[in-house]
């Protein structure tokens, strides 16, 4: 935990910061408090840091077994301890009193961030509360000091991310294999004895996300045909499955230590056309390429240009025309950013995209996905989660590319 | 929708605010945003209300079509009509111009209460910017605006919730039905072929969540004997069923629509001894003679101490004794409270707890689960999802309460 201790040292120092609050009465979708204390805790905490200190956690009473347990913060201390026992009524003024007394025995005087997730209006109740006892707190824009410090990850980061990414593998093979071995009845495919639908793989994909202690609180993207041209479509249902077809399957399930995992494959079951096969080759091309470009003290910008240059080297619009203003918009083509950064959220720094300017920092971890979407007929993403190291990347889980299910 | 626009107007009438922003990347774990366009938006959005005015909804061009079909707000407009395109890439200084701009058009001119989960630092941040152009940002206490206006909820929100609840009830009904067919062999029990564990009824409730559509992001607790005693353990997966012994079933999914609900039973396999009998005795009538006595009105401490007397009654401690100073905590008895509310998240207003001193509203819809728990050797809760009516309540969901799987 020397890392993240470091990392927050280094932001508080760049942003004139000395002291830092964490908190949230859950971790649940709040990925803050869960990086600073380094897993779940039934009911949240309240986590201090004085720059250059080791940091402080109070919970209550009954989370101070798993607090500990979690290992990453060693002063665990609870409300009851500092005379707040009422903290578990929820009161705002309580919390107030309680952060200013404890960074006043911390010894934080300077400027002090709030972090963690809350409900706009009664942060902002706090933030003006603490004020009027002296504290001063500042707001910060993205990204914030827990958003750049989590940006870096470290090996235990990385093993529970290998660890998601391991089982969302597992997930991909198993489900290509079940449509591999598909029987056609009556020009209908089927799995088993049912139906071939978009419905029956997506509960397939569930019960495995399940079966494997992942959920999936975002879904997951399963669209045939026309649906698989729009990013956004998770896939209708009652489309049924069928020969010669785009498919694409874009998975992202979450580990009960909150990480997430990104991955997505297109298929087609039986022969592809060759329309189907040069929108997937130039994709295919295109990831590569990025892939090949992506090292530490890269931009965003220059990761996702090398892969437009090959998608319009092969004759497809990318969303470039729209920053260059020679477009409104990009309705074919490659019309999202190249990726994103995937930890404790699936939408995080560093973002692969033309307005990313920022050196990338080894340690990161992203997705590298570029896709091409032709409406009304279909569309193609490849994606990897990876992590970017000093002179390169490493892929955190491996799956196949194979355009064809035969 | 009319309910929630009055809902809205009143609780801004009474806390004398003149508009209200409620705001999100996400609406994911945003109990807020998604009351107030009435589901899920994948790039969240921005709306807007003035009281006494219909409310405005702003989103990206992507989500449009969605949040026509959600139905709830009438009036949608885009980022780009704003010419905020920028917004995606999550600039708060621009989010700050958009805000100001939208509520000058909407002419309110007042006090603005901002609502929605976000990064504490970076809604701060916001609020500051806000101020700065010239809104009058105000914070909150809990109950916020939009947590009061949560509290009840519409026929729509209650056809919702009863949906969660009747397949909860049918995944309760089927692990009962298997655990009743369970086989010994060789002094073990057996689901199937294999030994039936903890760990094996978890993951296949885990399944059976998955394939009736719905999630467990904060997972189940299926605790027998010993670790039945700690109402925060979710049972330990090496832990075999056995004869006699105190199971704890406490089940709480989501659905797609961002609606929960909450069932707990406590079983024993076989035949229950005369300690665990009369344990389940005292906390099943513990529970009718709460239910009994809910209704409009009524405080949540009242229900709450109709189930203390009836426990105290019995022999068992209560955390009343804490409450009344004679007692530093409850190790063994009821310790926690009775019950809370249920919608968009399962932890909202209202709290049946000693502490609940506010009137409870017809609209809404709470736990009521009295639990006794004896350390070392189990534990007994049972517990229904209502919703409370002007005379009484209403059962969401039907499970019967037998002790015993024969």
């Amino acid at each position: 935990m020397f890392s993240l201790i470091k990392d927050l040292d280094a932001e508080m120092a760049k942003r004139g910061v000395s002291g830092i609050v964490v908190l949230g009465a859950t971790t649940l979708a709040n990925p803050d408090l869960i990086y600073a204390v380094g897993g779940n805790l039934a009911r949240g905490g309240i986590y201090f840091k004085r720059k250059g200190n080791n940091p402080l956690l109070l919970v209550s009473n009954v989370d101070v077994g798993t607090a500990r347990k979690l290992g990453v913060v060693r002063r665990i201390e609870t409300y009851t301890q500092w005379g707040f026992e009422e903290l578990w009524t929820r009161s705002d003024e309580a919390m107030a009193h309680l952060i200013s007394a404890v960074l006043r025995h911390e010894g934080v005087s300077g400027k002090v961030g709030l972090f963690g997730r809350s409900d706009l209006a009664s942060g902002i109740y706090l933030a003006n509360r603490l004020g009027a006892l002296g504290v001063r707190i500042v707001g910060g824009q993205p990204p914030t000091i827990l958003e750049a410090a989590r940006e870096t990850k470290d090996k235990r980061e990385i093993d529970e991310i290998r660890n998601v990414g391991r089982k969302t593998a597992e997930i991909v093979s198993e489900i290509v294999n079940n449509l591999s071995k598909m029987k056609r009845i009556r020009g209908h495919f089927q799995i088993g004895k049912r139906r071939a639908t978009i419905g029956l793989v997506k509960s397939m994909i569930s019960t495995k996300i399940a079966n494997k202690g992942l959920i999936a609180p975002e879904g997951t993207i399963f669209a045939i045909g026309p649906s698989s041209a729009d990013p956004h479509n998770s896939g209708v249902n009652t489309d049924e499955i069928k020969e010669g077809r785009l498919i694409v399957f874009d998975i992202f399930p979450q580990a009960e230590s909150g990480y997430w995992f990104d991955l997505t494959r297109t298929y087609v079951v039986g022969r592809a056309g060759p329309k189907a096969e040069h929108v997937f080759e130039t994709v295919y091309e295109a990831q590569a390429t990025s892939l090949d470009v992506l090292e530490a003290g890269l931009t965003g910008e220059e990761a996702m240009l090398a892969a437009c240059d090959v998608i319009e080297r092969a004759g497809y619009r990318t969303v470039r025309a729209v920053y260059e203003g020679k477009s409104k918009n990009v309705s074919s083509g490659f019309n999202h950013s190249l990726g994103h950064g995937v930890g404790l959220t699936i939408g995080e720094r560093p973002n692969l995209s033309l307005l990313s300017k920022d050196p990338l920092r080894a340690g990161g971890v992203v997705t590298v996905e570029p896709g091409i979407y032709l409406p009304k007929y279909g569309g193609v993403r490849i994606e990897d989660t990876v992590q970017i190291t000093r002179n390169g990347y490493e892929q955190l889980a491996n799956v196949g590319k194979e355009l064809e299910i035969a």
